[in-house]
């Protein structure tokens, strides 16, 4: 028996992970970055093999991490979580610095960045895993908080998209209980729809500055359907 | 360049990963737990090659994750962090369950745990990766909050022993300053050295209920050397 609400008991941080090059370049929100040896520290990364970024860092061989920090806005996460690199240029306009690789590297709510040359790529399935070894690393912020995906998910209220390793179908959340009406609510800015059935809570039950995932429009905006 | 403190932005949860069966079983704490892929849910773990519980996932094909609690005690740490399967058995004394595949889980300080088959092993240089086909997960206590890394580090002043991915070499994290005398301090009870050398800062700047991280003797009985 698999009680997925377990699965959210493992602790992870939240990061911009960046690839390519100045021609071309992607980036995607990663929760699952870490250390797989000390000496000489190598990382690891996961990225859905349908993500953009997953041809970038096969082709390129390079791949930039940003920690993001508690407070990072709406603009980031949206741009680089829900968005796709293949229909919209994510890195144009936000804050990017080129790496000794050549590797981007996203600056916007950074409090450190890594830079990493892959030595091995293994196909874990639905994803594939990207081990690097580090070729520098460095402190933006060294007085801000990385953002968690547990704060993330409790404070911010938001979900990890459909590609991540750690997507949960909502269905699987939900407790048996009394049959009840579900609505649904959409943001009029960019459209996201809040479907409380999926959620498996009330939007009413949202804290009042609770914002829009993708765009951050705030709670009061929302429109029934 | 690399700065090592960068490092330590990265999240982890701290976990203990347990494998063998009801006649030999052996766990250790780690911090690199983490789901590689959704669907079908599967975890990856690094144990180090002298690990003894590495050999025991080799041979037994599962392994356990008891996620531990943000209270966890010196004991649960101290046992499973710092000493070594090959001369002890760890297990003795500690609340077991054995899970569906017969794997030992360890329930001390569990807030929740799950239970895994091993379905690859990556070797990784110094360690061993190992990734499981998730096969049954529990929460024990709902309310607890997930021990994590950074909470262990800063709050408990613990570092990563010598064998995890995350072990940095101290001397690498101090930086230049003025010349300074360093003590080292024992601890009474279990013999344990706060090196301020290794440690990088000094005995009467840890806070009042700093404990041994060995075994949770108060800071005030350490004896300086």
């Amino acid at each position: 028996m698999i009680d997925y609400e377990a699965l959210f008991k493992i602790t992870y941080g939240l990061y911009v992970v960046c690839s390519g090059s100045k021609e071309r370049g992607n980036g995607y929100v990663s929760n699952t970055v870490f250390q797989v040896t000390s000496e000489p520290p190598h990382f690891a990364t996961c990225c859905h093999k349908e993500n953009h970024t997953a041809g970038l860092i096969r082709d390129s061989g390079v791949f930039s991490v940003s920690v993001l920090h508690m407070d990072t806005g709406p603009d980031t996460i949206g741009t680089f979580g829900y968005k796709s690199g293949s229909d919209t240029d994510k890195l144009k306009g936000m804050q990017i610095r080129y790496g000794e690789t050549g590797v981007p590297i996203v600056l916007n709510d950074t409090i450190a960045y890594m830079e990493f040359r892959v030595t091995e790529t293994i196909d874990v399935g639905t994803h594939l895993m990207f081990i690097g070894k580090l070729v520098h690393s460095e402190i933006l912020d060294d007085d801000a908080e990385p953002l968690t995906y547990q704060y993330y998910r409790k404070v911010k209220k938001g979900f990890a998209p459909k590609n991540a390793p750690t997507y949960i179908d909502r269905s699987k959340l939900v407790k048996p209980g009394p049959a009840r009406e579900y609505a649904k609510y959409q943001c009029p800015s960019c459209g996201y729809i809040y479907d409380e059935k999926e959620e498996g809570s009330r939007f009413e039950e949202l804290p009042d500055n609770w914002v829009c995932p993708v765009c951050g429009e705030v709670k009061s905006e929302f429109i029934k359907l």
